[in-house]
């Protein structure tokens, strides 16, 4: 043991602590986190108090900003850009499917099953009537028969229905199937673009960093098929005034469509359904990918989303 | 924006938006923080059930584990071995200096004032009992009259006072000044390693990480004078069996003192205070570098000590 210890051997010292540990996967983990927080705060010359500040935080967070209705930590890691990062690294989609991104804090499971163009806005009063079609494909362009899609999408006063006491049960989500040509429809208004929760530390964070907590204009959608991989990704609105600076740095090009204004009764199944101008319309097709293993992706995708939200409520 | 983002172009979009901080510090230390992050999560290729454990880490340990007795996030700092970087970085000493080591969440305001030789172990029945002595000196080996030693230590059953619900008020605890010839002289029992608390999140750490929770026997020190930098340090027990794998990584050489034992009533101070054999001495000189602002530094030890109180019971 050196007279006087330099920082660079007390990290040698806790790498080879760590070294130790058993099982090769926390092995890798806990080495690259070491490494990285060590080189972090030598890098900054993090001062005591810079320290003190950090703890501070965190416990924060922990003690005061997660509940069943709000959880922060994932807020931060969604604004310091970390969940995109994991998000990529665990969906790499080949050229042709469609891209995925954050699954945010706000899916419910057991939304409505609804038929091909149901409104999943009929409480929302002041939102411009929407219409989203498409269809669901594989890379080669073939139709996907029974595909699910699971949407869901902020009221018009940049809510969800989870967070507006004024709101009795679920309101702007739906489930929807593809028919035989792998067609879609769902009825809604268009969406807004809102802030997400700043009275919290990320809040403070945000303010501090000179950043906005808005996301754009967007509609959640987790689209699965037997013996594909799901897919959980949004499409957002070109028009945005966000697009190129969403608070959780979500958007991907090939994710961002068109709204087509519509001031005449000019689409087919707009008039179908009863639908007076004006009001938009959007086409978006999804491309999944074949699954790894046939036949287990839709059950995989169900759990996915039940651990989701059972992970999101803790 | 490119049609596939990869993880790359998102590191460098979420580095663009911290580049806008006004703060140079704040900015200086988020962009530190993003890249760092980053490359941990891509260099160990995060799977996102990984991500969702380390979510529920620390959310759970800021809802359960930290309160005004409890404080689970310096703990894991402490472990892994960060919190003794922050401390040399903020602490580094001149050759000759004693040189600090960590604060630790035991450390309260007000220990009783007590003459040369007093007893802070005097509840302990247990212990072997044991005198501390030496001086307080400049660096160039001149005695610093009237410097304030802060002593605590854990009893001989491992537990300080505040964890012991059968110990009232305060004990292991006193306030020393040295004497005009820069003497102390400290009466307690020799110290026992203890394990720090293993039943939270870090424990889970300690445990899947193959590590044990035992810091060896130490007695805590913060010694300050008028003129000179306060140092906050340990002196540990050369024969302790832990002394190679401090839990907290708290052990340098330089603070390894040799108890010595005494069969025989064969030391002056220990006859003087009616110690019977067998009994332990220990010399120790504490080094001061001088403050950098001469008189701020014994208020700057107060106001320090205070902070830290303070922030760990929140």
């Amino acid at each position: 043991m050196p007279r006087h210890k330099s920082e660079d051997d007390i990290t040698a010292e806790v790498l080879e602590r760590f070294a130790q540990t058993p099982q090769p996967r926390l092995r890798e983990i806990m080495l690259s986190l070491i490494r990285h927080l060590h080189a972090f705060v030598k890098e900054v010359n993090l001062t005591e108090a810079e320290w003190f500040q950090a703890i501070a935080i965190l416990t924060e967070t922990g003690r005061l900003w997660c509940s069943d209705k709000r959880q922060e930590f994932i807020l931060f890691s969604d604004t310091l850009g970390v969940s995109m990062v994991v998000d990529l690294l665990n969906h790499r989609k080949p050229e042709g499917a469609t891209e995925s991104t954050v699954f945010g804090p706000f899916h419910r499971l057991g939304a409505p099953e609804m038929p091909a163009g149901g409104n999943i806005a009929d409480r929302d009063t002041t939102g411009v009537p929407t219409l989203v079609g498409g269809r669901v494909l594989d890379l080669d362009g073939r139709p996907i028969a029974g595909a699910l899609l699971d949407v869901w999408q902020a009221q018009s006063n940049g809510l969800y229905d989870s967070q507006d006491a004024q709101v009795e049960g679920m309101h702007m989500r739906g489930r929807f199937r593809t028919d035989a040509e792998g067609r879609y429809l769902v009825r809604t208004v268009r969406p807004v673009h809102y802030p997400i929760p700043a009275d919290g530390p990320v809040g403070r964070m945000l303010r501090a960093t000179g950043r906005h907590p808005w996301r754009p204009a967007h509609i959640h959608f987790v689209v699965s098929a037997e013996g594909y991989e799901p897919v959980t990704t949004h499409i957002f609105d070109r028009a945005d005034d966000y697009l190129n600076s969403d608070a959780v740095f979500a958007v991907k090009e090939s994710l961002i469509c068109d709204f087509v204004r519509h001031d005449a009764a000019d689409d087919a199944e707009a008039a179908r359904l009863g639908i007076a101008p004006p009001f938009y319309t959007v086409r978006f097709d999804f491309r999944l990918k074949k699954a790894a293993k046939a036949g287990a992706s839709v059950l995989e995708a169900q759990q996915r989303l039940a651990a989701l939200g059972t992970q999101a409520a803790q």
